[in-house]
């Protein structure tokens, strides 16, 4: 496959951490929030492997937070939400959809609750600032919403306990999943969240002081020799393997949270009014025409940039979204949008890419 | 400096082009509006000099269309920008400033009415499409707002003329600048608009049929070659030079209009109100404390991802944001933001990059 490289300039902003990891061995980047997000540092399946066994640092300053504050924070936070904010904690982690008018998905991020007043919705790639900010203005809220300058740093893997325990003692080893709190180093104070995209374990640093946060990133490599420490970045086969969904790739503005097998994360019942309840309510009462699910195919190698026809003959039965070789299945896994009809597993299809068509099958989400 | 790759996946969505313009050439990237975005094809100083002399084809879909649709659609319009819209004509092109209720710029499109009830609104790259969605919404407008699959073609340089009057015919001769219509090729109507990013002259074509499209694509190159046609796409040192401010790049959602010199787009005397009009009254009565300004500086290279500080002596004088070296002067030139007191242009500065110090001068905009 071609390569192209990626021609910088401020709109494609740089992170704190940019000029570190360009120098620890970084071979190609992706845009997310119009910032730079390292995508790879050589080959995917050594990092693969490596993330599964050790340690990673990640710069990920790209999933920028949205911060609503003031009196009407919480209400407008419902609105675009469909999971029940009255039940947020404060120290608290939520994977939460937000959902337009339609009742479909505009972004995927976690939202932490800071304080009764105050949110911070961790975004996926699109610009939810922006429509909070409309919906804001249009319903003459009162709430403050800006991008705060937080960079954060992910510690994945399964070395990542030992790591972060060296860094900001034991009491971390207490926190539960999506639980958050403050811990110090070298007298700052940083938001610390057991989450990360990864299945591998671990933790985001919500680094608020960019210098603080520089020194953090190198003592987190120079005390994670002994944890064989490397530099990454989500990776897209752990990512596919797990069925962590991404925002743009497996869904898009035309899909609603039922097509995408997040049906736990939307609450129907509570009190609370948001954006496209009704057509969810619909939606459930009419089922869905097609859903998100795992496919395997005969190849050993892809790389797609926009959805691919999958055929059962010369019907098309769904679009590939997502896709990567995979070391432990030995072929090309990947996410795809199959229609109703087409959703039983003992049946094949055909993947024509590049002239050539392979041969796959589908299967439940996530693959391992 | 190091390159990197540009890592690929639906979320950086292709275009119908794609295949075409890694076949004739590409070797960078950028993206825009989570799409891919042609930046090089090979040194950029060759393409300039080519696209000053000869014609372009520039695969520039990534200027996604935001259109607005019904009743109350240029009641939005008039709400988010600070245009006259009630002057607007059908068949004309608007250079005009997206505000938010602070007076800051959200995006700079190009805007199209189409008709009395709709409009394209051809941005730049932020999800102005959110931003719509949310007003409407919060003020229950009746408006559909939607992103049709509109991929643009551009044909610039001082040959585009002969080119498309051998395409489409003589008539497209007559169209003044920022005119739009319809013109055919091959039985498919296509929405020409006499425009571009660039200053050579030259006509942007609003795809709207994929297969059509690709067939005016390679006609182009078929019927181009008389003319030297040329794959391309905005050059970064053509446009610093004829001072074509980026969104993202030379401003942000921090500035307002007047800052950057686009007080011509700002009309504070109509009778509509607008997001961020009284904010706009208030930087006008007060003055402006930082503008954009050319700089001139002694370096044969340059390459930045993030404003660059300026210095006189140990004073910040403001932030170089886009740079590229111009052949036509023969040194790094660029544009920055420059605080008030340092207007002066007999003044010089020092530009600090990796730990080497540069002079330069502050100049007006556009250098030619």
């Amino acid at each position: 496959m071609k390569k192209f490289y990626i021609a910088k300039t401020r709109r494609l902003r740089d992170t704190p951490y940019t000029e570190k990891i360009e120098s620890q061995g970084l071979t190609a980047y992706t845009v997310y929030n119009h910032m730079l997000l390292p995508a790879s540092f050589g080959p995917l399946d050594e990092s693969y492997h490596h993330l599964k066994e050790h340690v990673q640092v990640w710069d990920v300053a790209a999933e920028r937070q949205v911060e609503l504050k003031g009196k009407d924070s919480g209400k407008l936070m419902q609105m675009m939400t469909c999971r029940d904010v009255s039940k947020f904690k404060i120290g608290r982690c939520y994977y939460s959809l937000i959902i337009d008018e339609k009742g479909c998905l505009i972004n995927d991020p976690v939202v932490l609750k800071l304080s009764e007043d105050k949110f911070w919705i961790s975004i996926a790639d699109t610009d939810v600032k922006l429509f909070a900010k409309g919906l804001a203005i249009g319903l003459g809220l009162d709430v403050k919403i800006s991008e705060p300058d937080v960079n954060i740093i992910a510690v994945q893997g399964p070395k990542s306990f030992k790591l972060m325990e060296k860094i900001v003692g034991s009491k971390i080893l207490e926190m539960k999943f999506f639980g958050f709190d403050y811990y110090k180093f070298n007298n700052n104070n940083f938001l610390i969240a057991r989450s990360g995209w990864s299945k591998q374990g671990g933790f985001e640093i919500y680094v608020e002081n960019r210098k603080a946060g520089q020194e953090l990133y190198d003592e987190l490599f120079e005390k994670g020799k002994e944890f064989n420490v490397k530099p990454g970045c989500p990776n897209l086969i752990e990512r596919i393997e797990s069925g962590l969904l991404s925002c743009g790739n497996d869904f898009d503005y035309e899909d609603n949270p039922f097509e995408c097998g997040l049906d736990k994360y939307v609450d129907l019942n509570m009190k609370a009014d948001f954006l496209g309840k009704k057509k969810l309510i619909e939606v459930v009462n009419q089922g869905i025409k097609r859903k998100l699910m795992g496919v395997k195919i005969d190849l050993d190698q892809i790389e797609i940039s926009s959805g691919k026809p999958l055929y059962d003959k010369n019907n098309i039965i769904g679009y590939l979204r997502s896709a990567t070789y995979s070391p432990t299945f030995k072929k090309v896994i990947g996410i795809a949008m199959i229609n109703k009809g087409y959703f039983d597993k003992s049946r094949g299809f055909e993947l024509r890419l590049n002239r050539k068509a392979s041969q796959g099958t589908i299967c439940d989400l996530p693959f391992i």
